[in-house]
């Protein structure tokens, strides 16, 4: 159906039945358009707990949208870092998507637009999961706007009403950690002797290649590789870090 | 600049050096459309080991556009398996995926349709991770693609140069694997005694939640969840795998 006249329907769309205006209010408010399809909406608030009442033997439930919302997701936000941060490197850029699409900040913004009241679950899968959902049903009603909606507009519901309304970018890059220096202080805390050394340099016309070791009370650890020495270290850093189970 | 002033304009873009044109030529080969802005995919097809020239002392390599082009490739095979099967759930979507998405696939894919005579790269990055780059600049790219023509076009790019062209889906639905079945088979080459339990169900009103565990030689393995008792047995298995890294 072509676009214009999916518009045109939707202005007329308004469900009749009290409870369906409600919700039709409600996704409208959320996602800031007026949805086309709203069995797409009730499918993306239904967790599975809450899907063994299908009639037609299909387990019915935002699995499969919370699937597709994901990856739309991961794509809008790398798409949208890069173009705000022309001259930073992929390193960096993927840091921050992190920060952005990670199941604890989806919580967040999932209960702060209101989808926690619409979400279909039962009691019992809160002990199993209790955090998830919100985040997963916030991923599936990104997937129904893709399909409702088509590309561009969910791109406009993720920048402007996920992205823009609830991240301060200029906040999460304060945040963003430094490998090399993590470990130098957890190195003082702990009083552990800390070293980095550099292994190897293949050069051959202009370009180097760096392999950085770690080595913690004359211990080695972790090696770390790189076009750079900084970048190197670094990457040792990271591995060690986590080899070592250090947060 | 609108998108048919672009397509009038790259009829009389091609390039009147040789060199360009040779390139300019194998990129329209290679992506199906004419490319309009020539430089991104000079920028895709360069090696952070080859980056080092650059004028302005600006790293100019392939890493952000390969970073981009990673996330849009995820979103667009997630949205062809999605609905290329209307009737399968998640895991099975994300498993596929991945069996498309991966370096090794990636790196296929990249040398049959000739991205590899494009590729600048260092010789000495060959020993490093000699295998990614191939995979790296695919993906790069796909997120050059996406700036220069856009998403439509880019998906197209996609589905039909990339995944109808090398992917048989009926034969990766076949390699798919079954985590319970692997289980058994292992036990059975490597004479262990297994056994599956369902320690709880978790039953309110017709929802049940199942637990499963995993008993090798009568030592309790990793538990797994689930609303069915074949769910949470698949969980127990797949994470019992992992836990013990038969693979």
């Amino acid at each position: 159906m072509p676009y214009f006249l999916k518009i045109f329907i939707s202005l007329f769309n308004v469900p009749t039945k009290k409870e369906d205006r409600d919700f039709y209010k409600a996704i409208k408010v959320i996602t800031g358009r007026r949805p086309f399809n709203l069995s797409l909406y009730r499918l993306a608030m239904k967790h599975s707990s809450a899907a063994y009442t299908s009639t037609r033997g299909l387990k019915e439930s935002n699995e499969r949208l919370e699937y597709l919302g994901d990856s739309i997701l991961g794509m809008i936000v790398a798409e949208f870092l890069f173009t705000r941060f022309p001259f930073k490197e992929e390193g960096f850029l993927t840091e921050i998507r992190s920060k952005i699409v990670n199941r604890e900040s989806l919580n967040e913004v999932s209960k702060k637009i209101g989808i926690n009241d619409l979400i279909q679950f039962h009691q019992a899968s809160k002990s199993l999961s209790p955090k998830s959902i919100y985040g997963d049903s916030l991923e599936a009603l990104i997937g129904a706007v893709y399909l409702d909606k088509g590309f561009a507009p969910c791109r406009q519901f993720i920048v402007k009403k996920i992205i823009n309304a609830h991240f301060d970018v200029e906040d999460l890059i304060h945040t963003i950690t430094n490998h090399k220096s993590r470990i130098i202080e957890w190195a003082q805390k702990e009083n552990r002797e800390l070293a980095f050394e550099i292994l190897e340099i293949n050069q051959e016309n202009k370009n180097k290649q760096f392999v950085a070791q770690i080595f913690i009370d004359g211990a080695g650890q972790e090696k770390g590789y790189g076009f750079s020495k900084k970048k190197a270290e670094q990457d040792a850093a990271r591995t060690t870090l986590e080899k070592l189970g250090i947060s």
